[in-house]
């Protein structure tokens, strides 16, 4: 790569990366603020993110990057971790072989932000979000939503809190590629699926990965999907979270959370490319859910 | 393979499923007994284990074996679970590469139990064994049990416990290979590890895979094995089920609970084979606990 050329791509990575603090920070607020206003829980103060900052070891003791954890436990929101990280270094050899671009080179940068949010109340819908960008030989964007209702009666397309989440990302979508949206709500429901339940985890969103069009284009794109669950995900929270709910309904929740924790377990790659690449433990498992049953 | 040869397999393959039958109906009667003299809880009834059969689906709908579960809700026993299972067929081209003896013949025939047990008193360890004969173009015995104290006090290979459970262990060992239990609790100690914590799951015990020296000399110490488990986990049960514990004794055991998901979901090969082989879902996660905590 040329010396502009190299500059380029280290102003690119810079970029993405603040964009992603940036969210973060928003997303923080805007939980915070609905912690706020709640006036459903007067015995207990709002909740407020506590932030730990962790470095990714190397085995020779080398700068491997590293993140910030956000965890708050409040009264809405009963445990919603959101984590921002840059990390780079060299892939394991076995783990290489599966990442575009890093057969050859095993060099890679990856920052991003990821979130998970369980609620007190099982009336509101737990939701994760994430976008990345990654950078081995060759550079893409990746990440998405999905929102996963605890009760079997919100668990349709049709309910509003899935009508509502899913069109802010249509919109995100249609804004920047028409099949898009059917493309990424497809590739959702296919990865947010738990095969030995034969069940999906939730009711969709969309899911997007290796997306390396044109990096302007790709990159506005990644903030409008950050902007589109920005928007969605706290007006379901204020939609649901007065909702009185029944110890029945917390039963439902305590269950659906352990399917929570098979699929991310089992399944999630984010948890995977975490563990594989020597993540913090603790960040990685940030996504699970205070309390499960497996009755 | 001679006629003979095939029908003293089947012989073989007859006898093995029949102790693991038997050994079943050993434990469940051992672990009812603790149920019914137990005195530390008027209000409730004893636990009785409920059976539950199922079949494996194969693609083709042909025979594919199948088992059945035995799961108790108890008094002492929170919730605890004892699979036996014969079941056979092909294993996935994907798979079968990592099976000895299935690289040109991916047929398998698979026996087996296994047990895991959550108990109410965090106190009282949690416990797993599992004993299982493979037959594929090779023929061995696997198997072994560990104990999971759930409490920091109690995790240390001196404790009562720790010592009570390995002796039986040692002793089912030494009966049949001079190396037996040396080999098989370290090898127990490298397999129920968390690596992504750090930290071993419990306390050990032994574990022993293609053990194929004599058939009749590996299905006699299988059975010790069997036997051992039988003598000290009960043994165990009842020195420990009438401590008094604390709340903050029961948040540990919660938390210790949700480590002990992480491992079987991540790391465990038993879990894996079941998912991967097309096994019973419920019969497969019966070894998670009832309720785990991440805080």
């Amino acid at each position: 790569m040329t010396e502009s050329g190299q500059a380029a791509l280290e102003e690119r990575k810079r970029r993405a990366a603040q964009w992603f603090a940036e969210l973060r920070d928003r997303l923080c607020a805007a939980f915070e603020a609905i912690e706020d206003e709640y006036t459903g829980a007067p015995g207990r103060s709002p909740g407020r993110f506590q932030r730990k900052t962790w470095k990714r070891p190397t085995p020779d003791g080398a700068d491997g990057g590293g993140g910030t954890m956000s965890l708050m436990k409040g009264r809405v929101f009963e445990k919603v971790g959101v984590n921002f990280s840059t990390v780079y270094g060299r892939f394991e050899a076995q783990y290489a072989s599966e990442i575009p671009g890093a057969q050859d080179d095993p060099s890679y940068w990856a920052s991003g932000i990821s979130l998970v949010a369980h609620m007190h109340n099982p009336r509101v819908p737990t939701a994760h979000f994430n976008t990345r960008h990654i950078v081995t030989a060759r550079t893409w964007f990746g990440g998405g939503g999905d929102l996963t209702p605890m009760l079997a009666v919100q668990r349709t397309r049709e309910h509003p809190n899935s009508i509502r989440f899913h069109d802010a990302f249509r919109r995100a979508c249609d804004a920047h590629g028409a099949d898009y949206y059917e493309r990424f709500a497809r590739w959702c429901d296919e990865y947010f699926y738990i095969k030995h339940r034969n069940e999906p985890r939730g009711v969709g969103g969309i899911f997007f990965d290796y997306l390396d069009n044109d990096w302007e284009k790709d990159f506005a794109f990644t903030r409008d999907v950050g902007r589109a669950f920005l928007e969605a995900y706290p007006s379901i929270v204020r939609a649901t979270m007065y909702e009185p709910w029944s110890t029945d309904e917390k039963d439902e929740q305590l269950v659906r959370r352990g399917r929570y924790v098979e699929f991310n377990l089992v399944y999630d790659r984010g948890t995977k490319f975490g563990l594989m690449t020597g993540g913090n433990t603790e960040a990685i498992l940030m996504s699970l859910p205070p309390e499960a049953r497996w009755p």
